[in-house]
């Protein structure tokens, strides 16, 4: 028994509550080491004669992935309170693993403990996101809804962007093409900031509480939302708080008076300008124009909570999406949470963490994070081919055990951003690694996110972020409608199956580097989802499991859904091919 | 190269902001395994040439338990933010570990990230706390300063206690025994609960906002402070918030109204009597006395506040310790923080969690916990002599890596609380093992606890609690005055040494199961601490590291603290004896 990669510690992705009344948990061990583990558990204060203990049960072995076996139990205490040790079996050797590592029996070790259940501190994401399907608009670039207003447009909508560039696109312009969106199957929309300020990208803001100009104003929102809602689709803003822009009222304040502005401490200002020397400051990365607010002053905090409690109460939006959310304070995060949740009560706050988010992640701060390590393994896998299936199938559960199954359910997870290379320019334009990659997206855990144009083959890649902002393309010539009803088709799917949407449950089938087959399944239950994709170059012969020869498969593919012979689980599939079935 | 037994991840014991500036990282390896481990880092916007990558520096082994090697280096990032991978040697194979696991190189793998180092999230014990003496005292049997307001006592002081005994001690009793405790050394008081109950251990209160009467009231307790203050010791009361007792007003409306009661909301109720039929109720334990508050109600919390600002504002105590913490939901706690250390910034705040509390102790919630670990491993060691040297030592290195090291610098240590047996009887009164758990307290890092009695003798074990309530034997002639000089001999050293109090730096230089020795040295850079102990039944030969030689070695256990020569390095401990150098 390798008792070095036996690992546990309650109260992260190892123990957690995953309702109000059952907890999870998890226990790791060297893959393919252990034969068995049991759960040994009780009351702590049901001192009965042979101690705490009240039942013996045992745990699965869920998942595994390059190094590592999963295994799990979902368990419901009796009286919110629960003490437990685990039983280790490699076929040889039985031990205990407690808080004091291994014994051989439950004397002389301790019991880990989830002390107790409280409703509270259970994480709660709203119920809707994990059935949301989004769509991320970079405003400037989707559509231009209102010409008469624009006074900065410099370019010709198509044009490749450059950093500078104004197309005309506006919030009206996404109203204007709801239907189009509620025809994709959308039902969140998440939009880059909106507020004034003079870039493009408005991720300088100049004035939180107003809409630019050029994209609208406040009613100008309040429509776009209210149409939305109308169409069965939720607003997602972006907050853009670790920095304001350079041209942020309370900032040039304290340029113009120093250490004598009364914003003076809204910043970290290392030291004041004298006569015409310039301030230092601390900033986002290393650019000055986005001087890093101080969050720990309570009079910013108050002032940006305002910001956010404002446009909920003004334009009734959904969620907000937080800008560089993992190098501002945990306390802001937990006030913001309370606040907005106070307001509206199934607010969706998710933040932009692009690495390992657990301490974020635990019910007092965020819903959820941008999965961008999702869209790494899967733009390594299907779109630059860097990676083999087995490789990229580790990944996908190595990074599923890093959160609980309540914040897997409701990951947004993208295959690209207005921050990263757009996913058919990283597949070298073949857009049958592009139909992968989507196909990944939509059978996968979480609340799937499609960049604006993704779905139509917008490009788009290279050093400056312009190229990955291109304009939507409207017109139907232009568009790649075979790639828009394969998108359209996958997202209805993902709708109307349950199994891919219900839980976080993601099972690896089969995983070869050498054919570059895949076979998972979602879901648990009455029905699951089972896919399998060949990433390969050649045909391979797909063998799926015999037991589901017992059940109903049908192929949700095929568009008349059809029912398969038990036959049908032996197949060929041909290389960049795949199948979607559902087994009742 | 043991890849399964690596460890590391951001955000707790394992990465943490030492103070507004530092860094602590730790990884952990199979002990033995790993020859080399550097940190490879830089700041996550530097985009150098070659990457991110400023600089790579090498960790130290700093410690090892059973199965593990404890790597560690404190660092500080330039702009407070952080990007870091692990370079692993073995001898053979050098490998990268990151957050995507083991590569050959970076490529491919994913930095560990620090986001940013903010100075309000930093974890912040009052700094008083790690040089404090504490002193446990159970009020009702400690000292009886005002027999006149009696009216409960139904025994004659020192007898042996029942459940239900009260032998009349008081507030004033404490107050006019201060000077003993300034003479023992003491710097701080924590009491059990002293507000209104009918029982001797007032963990039922029914008045949270009156002392009992029976110990005083509210100028007993403003004048015990303000004496102790005086005298340079600080106070802190026991927070009862997890259960109220079966007389709280508030409570017996419940049981007199049902739901129609306007604190119906305040317990978890889950059926009202009709007719004349209990309750049911969730209560602490099994207790019926003792039902369970429901800390999520927001009235419920408020009142809870109130009172723990209450007696801040009224009497200026120092500390809470909050008993049961751990099944009080977590955003209470977050709330109860914010608000008294609003009131008193250097309020010490513990709780009462005998498992693993790192989730409490992150910063936003508790500054310490009492440490029963600890408590476990002397007792099993010295007292009850179940384990070997070598045992005791990794149960307390493992112990220590769990929690970063500003936590272990102010960790509550104890030998015995009014909820476990007394050392002494643990020692099976021997008072040569009670000695040497004495001198391991007062060497290790924490701020350490004395429970009233133990320095004078004081036994009791036995299923029920009052056996370790006894009277405090205030008779000279019945004190065990040899011990009790022995105990202000060690306060005195720990309070002169502040290597023994400065950080939590704990290393184990021998420690044998076969003759009992453990050496062991405090502290880092200009002094250390040397404590070298025979826990056997022979005379044991120690030799000191040779490096020690070329420093000035001083005695500090001898009256005289007399200045050693190299020669002394090595010398013969008879059993139950020990040595304190300070190395300097």
């Amino acid at each position: 028994m390798l008792k070095e990669a036996v690992y546990h510690r309650p109260k992260n992705n190892f123990a957690y509550a995953y309702d109000t009344k059952t907890l999870h948990l998890r226990l790791r061990s060297k893959k393919n080491d252990l034969t068995e583990v049991n759960l040994i558990h009780g009351d702590p204060y049901s001192w009965a004669e042979d101690g705490v203990v009240s039942d013996t049960v045992p745990m699965s072995k869920l998942t595994s992935d390059e190094l590592f076996d999963y295994w799990f139990i979902a368990i419901s205490p009796q009286n919110n309170r629960f003490v437990y040790m685990f039983e280790l079996h490699d076929g040889e050797e039985v031990a205990i693993y407690g808080e004091k590592g291994f014994t051989s029996s439950l004397d002389g070790n301790r019991f880990f403990r989830f002390p107790y259940l409280n409703a509270i501190d259970v994480f709660d994401a709203p119920a809707w996101a994990k059935s949301t399907v989004w769509y991320q608009i970079f405003p400037e670039r989707f559509a231009n809804g209102n010409p008469d207003r624009k006074t900065n447009v410099n370019g010709q909508w198509g044009d490749v962007p450059k950093s500078d560039s104004f197309f005309g696109g506006d919030l009206e312009g996404i109203t204007q093409n709801l239907d189009y969106l509620v025809e994709l199957g959308i039902t969140g929309i998440y939009l880059n900031p909106i507020f004034e300020s003079p870039t493009n990208h408005k991720y300088d803001t100049t004035d939180y509480l107003r809409i630019d100009p050029q994209f609208g104003d406040e009613e100008t929102l309040r429509t776009l939302v209210k149409e939305s809602h109308a169409r069965g689709i939720r607003v997602m803003l972006d907050a853009v708080f670790n920095h304001s822009g350079y041209g942020f009222a309370p900032f040039q304040d304290v340029l113009k008076h120093g250490a004598k502005s009364r914003y003076a401490d809204w910043f970290h200002i290392s030291s004041f300008g004298e006569n015409g020397e310039p301030h230092t400051y601390e900033t986002f990365a290393f650019v000055p124009d986005m001087p890093k607010f101080k969050t720990s002053n309570p009079e910013v905090k108050e002032y940006l909570l305002k910001v956010a409690k404002y446009w909920i109460e003004k334009c009734d939006i959904d969620g907000w999406r937080l800008d560089i959310a993992n190098e501002i304070d945990h306390k802001f995060w937990r006030q913001f949470r309370n606040e907005v949740r106070g307001l509206k009560d199934d607010l969706y706050i998710i933040a932009e963490v692009w690495n390992d988010a657990m301490p974020w992640l635990q019910g007092d701060q965020f819903d959820s994070v941008m999965n961008y390590p999702f869209t790494e393994a899967v733009i390594d896998f299907v779109a630059k081919r860097k990676i083999g299936a087995e490789k990229f199938a580790n990944e996908l559960v190595s990074h599923l055990q890093l959160y609980p199954d309540n914040v897997n359910e409701v990951m947004f997870n993208l295959l690209g951003s207005h921050d990263t290379a757009r996913v058919l320019t990283e597949s070298q334009d073949d857009k049958s690694r592009l139909k992968l990659a989507f196909l990944l997206l939509l059978t996968y855990p979480g609340s799937p996110s499609i960049y604006y144009g993704d779905e139509v083959g917008l490009t788009g890649d290279g050093d400056d972020f312009a190229y990955y902002r291109r304009c939507m393309e409207w017109d139907p010539e232009k568009q790649d409608q075979d790639l828009l009803s394969f998108v359209k088709r996958l997202i209805r799917i993902r709708k109307t199956n349950s199994a891919l949407t219900d839980n976080a449950r993601f099972s690896i089938i089969e995983a070869n580097n050498d054919s570059g087959l895949l076979v998972f399944s979602r879901g648990e239950g009455q029905q699951k989802i089972v896919v399998a994709l060949n990433n390969g170059t050649a045909s391979v012969n797909v063998a799926l499991p015999g037991d589901l020869a017992k059940q109903r498969i049908v192929d949700l593919w095929s568009e008349q859904q059809k029912v398969l012979e038990k036959e049908a689980l032996s197949f060929a599939l041909e290389p960049m091919q795949f199948v979607i079935y559902s087994v009742e």
